[in-house]
C-alpha cells in the first residue's frame, strides 16, 4: 500500500473562542491510503490544545513505509507498527487508519457501519441526535444564532465554567427550549460546587454534562456520579482503551473522539467495553472535515450521545457525503467505507 | 438469505466420562445459510448439561425465517430477531450465527481473524498452544494415553476434584512433564480447600486452572484469585458479555465458548471487553466438529488458552481443513470464511 499526505489548514466559519484563546483555523492534514487502484482518505485535525502539529504530523507520516503491507484489513500489525515509531501522535495514527477503514469499506463494498454488523440508525424521536455547539457572544448574537440553528438541531452544546455561561444559557432560553448538554472542560474544581451547578443545570433544559472535574479526580467524578441527576460523561479523563477499566463507576460514560485514541481500531474497542461495563458512550469530534467526522459516525448504532458538529464549522471541506444531519438527527451514508468523496 | 439445518450426531472416538455420568455421542446440528451461490456453515453441539437438545435445536431453527435479511454483515439485526424468538436457545443461535460469519469471510475473501483486523498467530514458543484432555482411567490407559499425545500437545488438561485426580496426574507425571492446565468445574466448595489443592497442583507442574468454586461464588473467587500463584479462569461463572463486569477484579480471566454465548457476535466482544479489563482470554470448545472448533479459533491471536480439542474427539466430522494444531500450537487457515470444507 502507498501513503501520501497533504496539509490543508481548515478555515474556521466563525472565530474559535475557548478558555481565552482564539483562532481563526486548525492545522489539519490529509491522508491517502491506495491499494489495488483504490483509494482510501484520512485525515488529522489538530487543535492547539492536543500538542500535535503540522510539522509533526508530518514528520511522522514521512516516516512510514507502508510497502511492505498489501492489505487494509492488518489493523493489528500497521497500528503496532506505528507504534514502534512513536508512543504518541496519535492524530497522525488517526488519520492512517481511518484511510485503512475507508479502504476495507471500499474493497468490500460496505459502509463501515454494516461491515461491523451495526444495525441501521432509525429516525425520528429514536433516533441520535448530534449537537451543535453555541459559542459565547453577546445575547444578541447568542440569540440570532440559537434561532438560526434550532429548527435543524435537536440539542445545542455550550461550553459552561468559564464566564458568561449563566448568560449564554439565559440567551439560549430566551429563544428555545432546546435540550442542552454541557461541556465543563475540568472547569470546576470542586465537587461540591459542581454538583449545585448541576442541580442548576437541570432547571436550565440541561441532559448530560461532559468533564465537570479536572482528569485526575476520579475519586470525586465518582462521588459527582453518585449524586448527579444528569449524566456525567469524561472526556479528558478518557483518552484511550486503556483508560476504561479505572472509568468504571466514576462516570456515566465516556467521549470518544478519533484523535485521541489514534482512529477506529482503538474507538470500537472503547465503544464495545464501555457498553459491556455499563457506560454510556459519546461520539465526539475536532475541527475536522467531513471525513473524520463521518468515520467517528459509523459508531453511531451503538453511541448514546453524539457531538458530531466539527465539519459543520468550516469552510473548505473538501469532501461531500458521509455524515447528514437530517431533522437533528445522525444519519450514516449507505455508500462504501467511510462514504465521502473528495471534491478539490 | 436461506437457512438449513441437519442433525449429524457426533460419534466419540472414546467414551466421554465426567461426574459420573458416560456417553459415546454428542448430540450435533449441522446448519447451512446460503446467499449469493455461497454457503456458510455452522453447527450447534448440545452436551447433555447445557439443557439443548436436537429437538430443541431444531425447534428453535424451524422457527427462523431469514428471507427478509440479504446480508450476513446484518449481525446486530438478525441476533436482535433471534432474541425475539427465543430468549435463551444459545447452542441454536450460535450455529446460525457461525454460519453468518463463514459467508461474511466467503463474500470478502478473507478469513475471519483478518476480517476481524487481527495480526497472524507466531509459532514455536510464542505460539499459542492448545491443550488436549486426558480423561481419568487406569494408570497404565493413562500412562499409554499420555505418551501417544505428549509429543503433539504442548499442554495437557486434566479435570480435578473428583475421585482419582492425584492418581490421574500422578500417572501423567510418571511419563512426562508437559505443562497442565486443570478444570475443577466448580468441584471444591471451601476456598481454603482450593488454595491449598493450587498449591499442590503449582508443584505437579500445573499452570492454570478452571471454576475452582462454584459459579455464582465470586467473593470465594475474588478472595482466591488475590492468593493463587496460578491464574484463575472463570467457566461456568461467565456466559454471556454481560458477565464481564461483575468478574473484573474477581478472576484472571475467562473462557468463552460460541455454545455458552451464543456465537462469534458475542465471543468478539467478549474477548476485546475482557482484555480491555485485563482479564485473561481462554477459548473453549464442546465436542465439536471442525467447523465451530475452527470458529472461535479465529479469535486465537487474542487469546491466552486455549482448549481446543473437540474435534479431535470425534470419528465422523464432515469438514476437513480449518484449524490446524502444529508442533502443539493452533495455525489459523488462510482460506475464507472460517475455513473449513464440507466433505460428506
Amino acid at each position: 500500500m502507498t501513503l501520501n499526505f497533504t496539509p490543508h489548514p481548515l478555515r474556521l466559519k466563525h472565530t474559535f473562542t475557548v478558555a481565552g484563546s482564539s483562532r481563526t483555523e486548525t492545522p489539519d492534514v490529509l491522508v491517502t491510503v491506495s491499494c489495488d487502484g483504490l483509494t482510501g482518505y484520512g485525515e488529522a485535525s489538530m487543535p492547539p490544545y492536543l500538542g500535535e502539529s503540522v510539522e509533526s504530523v508530518v514528520a511522522f507520516l514521512s516516516r512510514i513505509d507502508l510497502s511492505g503491507y498489501e492489505d487494509p484489513f492488518a489493523l493489528a500489525e500497521i497500528h503496532a507498527y506505528l507504534d514502534t515509531l512513536s508512543p504518541g501522535d496519535w492524530a497522525a495514527k488517526a488519520a492512517v487508519d481511518i484511510a485503512l477503514h475507508d479502504l476495507q469499506g471500499k474493497l468490500t463494498g460496505l459502509p463501515l457501519w454494516r461491515l461491523w454488523g451495526l444495525p441501521p440508525l432509525p429516525g425520528g424521536e429514536q433516533g441520535l441526535p448530534t449537537t451543535f455547539t453555541i459559542g459565547i457572544d453577546t445575547p444578541e448574537t447568542v440569540r440570532a444564532k440559537t434561532l438560526e440553528v434550532a429548527g435543524r438541531f435537536r440539542r445545542l452544546k455550550v461550553k459552561v465554567g468559564v464566564p458568561g455561561d449563566r448568560e449564554l444559557i439565559a440567551s439560549i432560553r430566551s429563544v428555545t427550549d432546546t435540550p442542552l448538554t454541557v461541556d465543563a472542560n475540568q472547569g470546576w474544581t470542586s465537587r461540591e460546587e459542581a454538583l449545585d451547578r448541576i442541580f442548576w443545570l437541570r432547571e436550565q433544559g440541561v441532559v448530560m454534562i461532559e468533564q465537570p472535574l479536572p482528569k485526575t479526580r476520579l475519586d470525586d467524578l465518582a462521588w459527582l456520579t453518585e449524586r448527579s441527576p444528569l449524566p456525567v460523561i469524561a472526556d479528558e479523563s478518557c483518552q484511550h482503551l486503556s483508560d476504561l477499566k479505572r472509568l468504571q463507576g466514576c462516570v456515566s460514560g465516556i467521549n470518544i473522539k478519533l484523535m485521541k485514541c489514534g482512529g477506529l481500531w482503538e474507538a470500537r474497542q472503547m465503544a464495545v467495553t464501555a457498553r459491556a461495563l455499563g457506560l454510556q458512550v459519546m461520539l465526539g469530534c475536532m475541527t475536522e472535515t467531513a471525513c473524520a467526522v463521518s468515520a467517528i459516525a459509523h459508531l453511531a448504532p451503538i453511541a448514546d450521545w453524539a457531538d458530531l458538529d466539527g465539519n459543520l464549522l468550516i469552510s473548505n471541506d473538501p469532501f461531500t457525503g458521509g455524515l447528514q444531519v437530517i431533522d437533528g438527527n445522525i444519519v450514516l451514508p449507505s455508500a462504501p467505507g467511510i462514504g465521502v468523496q473528495r471534491s478539490f
